[in-house]
Order: structure tokens, then sequence, then C-alpha cells
């Protein structure tokens, strides 16, 4: 695998060992007080990223400096974007001056894809990490969430897990869906139907709207934030139908079984698609999510810049 | 000490244990070509600013870099608390990201001590260094300020500092005048009555309103920006007034004993607060302090993560 | 030589040393996976830049860290400049905290030569590059072109270079201009009367208003971006006659020697100053500028940091 655009990229095998590589850079660094490895060491990756987003730009600079990178950081407001320079015209002069690695998150469904495709040059060209495409993927959060349910519910397969709320903007729900479903797990979508994508219908889930009714059965359930940003007026429900009918209060962490956990992808929203309480409450993982963030993040940036090279799992 | 995040965190052994600590990093720099140390190897250190300073954080970059960390700087306008997310949440994140230090310049009074309550965990959790909190604290800047003194003036103890201008909304007064209270000096503030703080009774300071009867008796002038953007409205002095009556002319330059030091934390809006010939006469400290301030931060860095482990003197 | 401020710094030799270095540079890092030496160890380089330019600072940032310096980025937005600052401060103040190279962008020309000028302290004080300023300079812009035509052409002593368009705000035109007469190039102006600066008299370069009339003749054409931000109203001609005059089409390409090259600083404005098919056409150069400009930037770092001292080229 050369780049990391889709969880489509990902099959339940190379998913799985991503995964495990995870785990053995948590373990690598565990209860060490000098966390670095000389792995990516004269290796140089850019991130660069269109649209603001402080959780995921430090998660994946701290994984590259963690590895002895030298991570450089492009972000639009600085960017010749602004001179009138082409999206292709940006990531070609990236990869000439040198990236090995383009981490890139845009406001355009698709970017992550092209750029991938205009820098490819034979097989060299940078490794294009897609961290996020409009509303269209975020496959290392799907990773991250994937390593934390594993780690909390002891395996993914035949999970169930409820996805609710903003799918139609969220890259982050498209992910899940398919690469829960691609480890084995059971997904169903929860959201009223305006706030469900035209073709769900061909994706590998059951949609529901009503959270009330999926609670008791679920093993999870993934909170999305309200992208009020994404949505162009005439929004229905509106924000406080949103959260009385969809959001996580106290009474509904009750419905929960014991073993349930609760995941975000941050930043939440407390009060509005989460109650406070329920962020804190044990069964959520949020920050558990950040933690495995970064050595998902080295985990693909290693099996792209590396390990393919030496026959790795990825 | 785990954090620090005011100068009463500071007794005088251990803010002078700090003082000569800087001086051992000065020392050890020195005329080197590589200014590079192994000392703060695979730590991680997040410069979390909510307000824009392009000095402090470069200091504490240039500190954390010599010291061979990873720095990683994080800025309120790429931030998520644009989306909505609490400061709670934002510091939580940052730590489960890896940060083995937080370094908070903040808006709000008491933000370092909110996030160094909430990212500790027992003993762990990353240490906090206030780099600045609204009107309330900024003791590195105090430090800085100290050693700067204690070089130019053989020692702190028994001296007589003026700290001049609008305390009111300063910061960086009240950790001076509590910080040099504690090595011994004797501080008095000169400013009108509508930039003095309501508690300045119970400060460790003499109070007064005229600058041109302290000048001949005092071995330092800490001069203090005018910060114009604390300010709402109905200012009084006006800027002119307040340049007359309380800025640092040529003429009173020349009012201050032979051996008498003038510090300014910088920016200098010159012509304001202090004459551009007084701003760079020899007795003007200023660039002085800019190089103390990052053996200042080294020593801060050096002490919280990892002096304490060896018994150091922090 | 102590600073890079202008290509007038250059002499046929050092110039020639400098595009030699940079192919050394090129030739060690050719092929490594680990592209980082250990050249500029403990060194810190601060990009100073008051005008946003990714490609600039990625540059110089890419190769800082390629050879192991500490690279510190300060830009305008978060300056204390918007504090009332002077630039003077600004610099001496980033000198104090330690840099020893600054690498200045600013959009006023001298801007860089007065930061030499006042962070000189004898022998010592920061090298500075003039990284652009204002419509005066760009000489590591002029160096990478230099390096590419002679890596195209064999040769840059007796080949004819246009340099088409805006000439009035090009900093990049007057660098070039005069460096590449210096290299012993022919080089002729293209643009009319109202965007050539009003001293081109004295330059060493010929003028003509017709490209037609200069593109069967010349083996290098050097596009110029049209700088809209730099002109202030009533500009003619308009950008479509502009395009239609001195864009370089399809079939002015035709109208090239067989051998000639094509370079554009960059960012290009496709359709205006260039059409697509002519950026992207084998005779542009534009990405092989952008790796050379990595280079020859290490070149220059190391020659003002390292290489007088050892007696080399610079």
């Amino acid at each position: 695998m050369k780049h990391l655009l889709s969880v489509s990229d990902l099959t339940l095998e190379s998913a799985t060992g991503l995964l495990d590589e995870a785990e053995r850079f948590e373990q690598a660094l565990l209860g060490r007080e000098v966390r670095k490895l000389p792995t990516l060491r004269g290796r140089t990756v850019m991130t660069v990223f269109f649209e603001n987003s402080t959780r995921t730009r430090v998660s994946f600079e701290v994984a590259g400096k963690w590895m002895s990178a030298d991570v450089i950081n492009v972000s639009a407001s600085s960017s010749s974007v602004s001179k009138g320079e082409s999206l292709r015209d940006t990531a070609m002069t990236l990869r000439a001056a040198g990236a090995d690695a383009l981490i890139v998150r845009h406001p355009a469904s698709g970017a992550a894809h092209r750029i991938a495709e205009w820098t490819a040059d034979g097989d060299d060209g940078p490794a294009v990490i897609n961290a996020g495409d409009g509303t269209h993927e975020h496959p290392t959060q799907a990773l991250l969430d994937a390593l934390t349910l594993r780690q909390r519910l002891g395996s993914i397969a035949g999970k169930r897990v409820a996805i609710v709320g903003d799918i139609l903007h969220s890259r982050v729900a498209r992910s899940n869906a398919f690469l829960l479903s691609t480890l084995g797990a059971e997904v169903v979508l929860v959201a009223p139907p305006t706030l469900l994508p035209v073709g769900v219908s061909s994706w590998p889930v059951t949609v529901s709207h009503s959270l009330d009714a999926e609670l008791p059965g679920v093993d999870a359930v993934l909170m999305l934030r309200v992208q009020a940003e994404r949505m162009n007026g005439g929004f229905f429900p509106s924000p406080r139908e949103y959260s009385i009918t969809y959001g996580l209060s106290e009474k509904r962490l009750g419905m929960l079984a014991e073993h349930a956990v609760v995941l975000h992808p941050g930043p939440m929203l407390r009060g509005m698609e989460i109650a406070s309480a329920v962020a804190d409450s044990p069964k959520a993982a949020v920050l558990q999510q950040v933690t495995n963030g970064v050595h998902i993040r080295m985990a693909v940036l290693f099996g792209l810049l590396v390990g393919t090279e030496e026959g790795a799992a990825l």
C-alpha cells in the first residue's frame, strides 16, 4: 500500500495489521522517558491542512516527531492558495520540495485522492494520507476508533456499533461505517432522515431513527459532532430538537449495557450531542481515542514509508 | 515542584536555584557553536497560545529545542476552540496526545491553574507552565527580570525597584512585585490611581503616584507596556497624558543613579512608555532580558521535567 | 560573506561556488533514504515572514532541517508587530533569543538590509538572508533559477534569457537580471512600458515590448507572476490584455527553439501569464526549480553559517 486515502484501501488483514502495529508502538514507548524512535529519521513529513484541526495535526506531528521524522506544517492561511495557485500545483511543489509524505486535510471531498494521483511518479512520489476530505473520509480516525473498540470490547467482530447523529456531513461516520464493517462489526446508523446521505442504502449498515430503541442492544455508541459549519441553513432538526432527540444524555447512558463504550471523535460540544456527565463517565473512551490516534498514525506513517519495503503487514 | 503557575510557587531558595540553573545553562552554551544539549530528548513540549506572543513562544521554543525536546506549537487561531470545544477538553486532548509539558498563554486569569488541575493524574500528568494568564501572572518573565537585575546589580536583596505604569492590566507587574519581594528587594509601584488594582494594599509593595519623586532613589526601573488592548474605553489618563506623566523620557533617565538599570518586558512602544533614546541607552537591559529568558526557560523546563527526579534545586 | 541580501553581494566566482555547492548537496542526498546531514546541528535558523509564502518558507525549513538545524518559524500574523513593536526591536529580540540566521521576507524594499545592519555586532550577529523584500530582491530565487538554467542549458555564459511580464513589481526579475548578467548571460526584459521600473536603463539588460519578436532567439524564458496585490488600481494593460500580449500561450511555446527552457518562480496563475499546457510541457522546469531551491538554500545556509569559517567558496 502506497497511500491511505480511504478505508476501502484496507482489508480485514491489513487493517488488523495496522491495529497490531499501533499497539507495538504503544508498547515500545510505554513508560519510557525518552519517547523517540529513530524509525523515520531523515524522512520529511508535511501536514497540509486547508481546514483547521488542532487535534489531527498535533496527533500526526507527535507521531512523526516520536519517530524522528522532519515534520513541516503547511496551513491554508499561509499558503499560496490565496495567491491563486491550483491545488495540483501546491501539491507538486511540496513533492518537489522533498516531501516523503503529505498528510492532507481539505474541505473538498476527494482532495487527497487527487493529490495522490497528481504526485504519483511511477512507483515514486510521496505517500499521501487523507486526514479528512470534505464529507468523505477520515481513515486514521476510523482506525483509532477501531483500536479503541478492540481494546475496550476485546474484539470487534460480531459487536454492534451505533453511529449517531449528523451522518450526512460526517467523514468520520462514513469511514467508521465501512471500516467497522470490514472488521466484522454490525453497524447501525442512528439519525433523522434529513441527516442521512442519499446513497446510504448501499452502505453495509442498517438505519434507525430512534436512539432510545437502539441503545440497549449496542456494544458501542459513536457520537458525532454536529458540524454546523457544514450545514447551509434550513437545517432540521434545530439544534435544540437535535439535542433532545439524538443527544446522549445521562438518562440514555443508563440505557446502555454495562460493558458498552461511548466514543466521540472530538471536539465535543458538551450539552449538544453529548451531556457533560456522559463525556466524563467511565464508559466514555474519548481520551483513549486521542492516545490511540498517535499510535495509529505512527503505524500508518511507518507502514507507508518503511513497512512495505520490508514486507511488513501494511 | 510539578508546575510553574505563579511566583507564589517559588521560595527564595527555589527561585535562586532557578536563577543559578539558568546561568549554568548559559555557561554550558557559551561560545559553543553547537547549542544543543541532549537533556530533554524524547520529551514532548507543547506551547499552547490563546494569545499571540512572538517573543514568549519563540523563547520557549528555542529553550526546548536547545535541550532536544520535541516542541509542538498550538495556537488559538488554528485550535478546536473555534469549534466550541471547552478549554478543559483541549487541555485533556493535548495531554492524551503525549504532552510532557504544556506552556500556556491565555487571556483569562487562572487558565493555567485550571489546566494544571484538570490534567493532573495523581503524580502524573504534564508539567504546566503559565506563560501569561490574563492580568494575573507571568512567572518566567519575573524570573528572567530577576536574573537580569542580579547580573546588573550584583544582587537583588535590599535593592529598590520601581515598577512603572499600567499595573492594573499587567501580569508582569504582579509577578515581578511578588517575586522581587521574595528575593528581598523593596518594590515601589508607580502608577496613577486608575491603573492600580483594587487589592494592591495587600501586595508587598509601596505605592507612589510620582515617577519623578521615585527615580533618584531606585536601583532599577521596570517599565510596563501600555496594554491598550486590555483597556475598555474611558481610559484615564489618555495616552498622551500617560506618556508625559509616566513615560521614561531622556530627561528622566538622567535622574537615575549611575548604576541603575532600566527593564522593559517588550514589545516596547517607543515614544509612549519609553523614549527611544532610553531604550537604546546602556542603562537599558532589554536585550539581556531576552537572552536571559531563553536560559530561564531552559532551567524551568529542565527543573520540571527532569530536575525533581534527580533531587535538583527546583 | 556574512549575509545574502542582494545578488550584488555575489561575484561570478562566489555565485558559481554556490551553484556547485548546491549540486554537491543534491549529490550527497541523492537516493538516500535518510536525508539528514549533521552540518548545522546546534544552529538556530529563524524564518521571519512578514508576508505569506508557503514555497519559500517551506524550502528554507526543509533546507535547515535536512542539515539538522533548529528551525523556528515566526510569522507576521502572530508577531509583536501587531502590538506596535518596531521592526528593529523585533529583529534585535530574535537575535537576543539565539538566532544564528534570520531568513527575512518583508513587504518593504530594503527590510533585510536594515535588519542586517541593526543586528550586526562587530563580526558577530546573525547571518541575514533576504527571502524577498518588497519589489527589490530575492537572491535565493535568482540562484535557484540560475542553477536550473545551468542544468538545462549546460552553461549560462552567452545564453540569452527573456524575463517576461511585470518587471516593475518583481523582485524576482531584478535579482535574476543582475545575477544572470553576472554569470555571463544576455538578458532581455520583455514588458509593456507601464510595467518597467524607472531606472531600468541602468540595468545590464536590453528591453523589448514584443514577446513574439523575442521568443525565437532566446534560450530561456522566465515568466513572472502578475502581482495584482502590488498594483494600485489604474493598472494598464488589463489582465485580459496582459494575458493576450505577454502570456506564454501554447502557440508561443511553439516559437521557442527546441532546446529552450521555460521558468516560473511560482505560484503560477495558469491561464493568465502562462497557459496550463505550457506549464506542464517538457520545456517547463518549474518543479526542477523548486527542488533546486532546497539545495540552493542548503548551500547558502551552509556557506553563511559554516563555510566561511573553513575558507569555503562562499
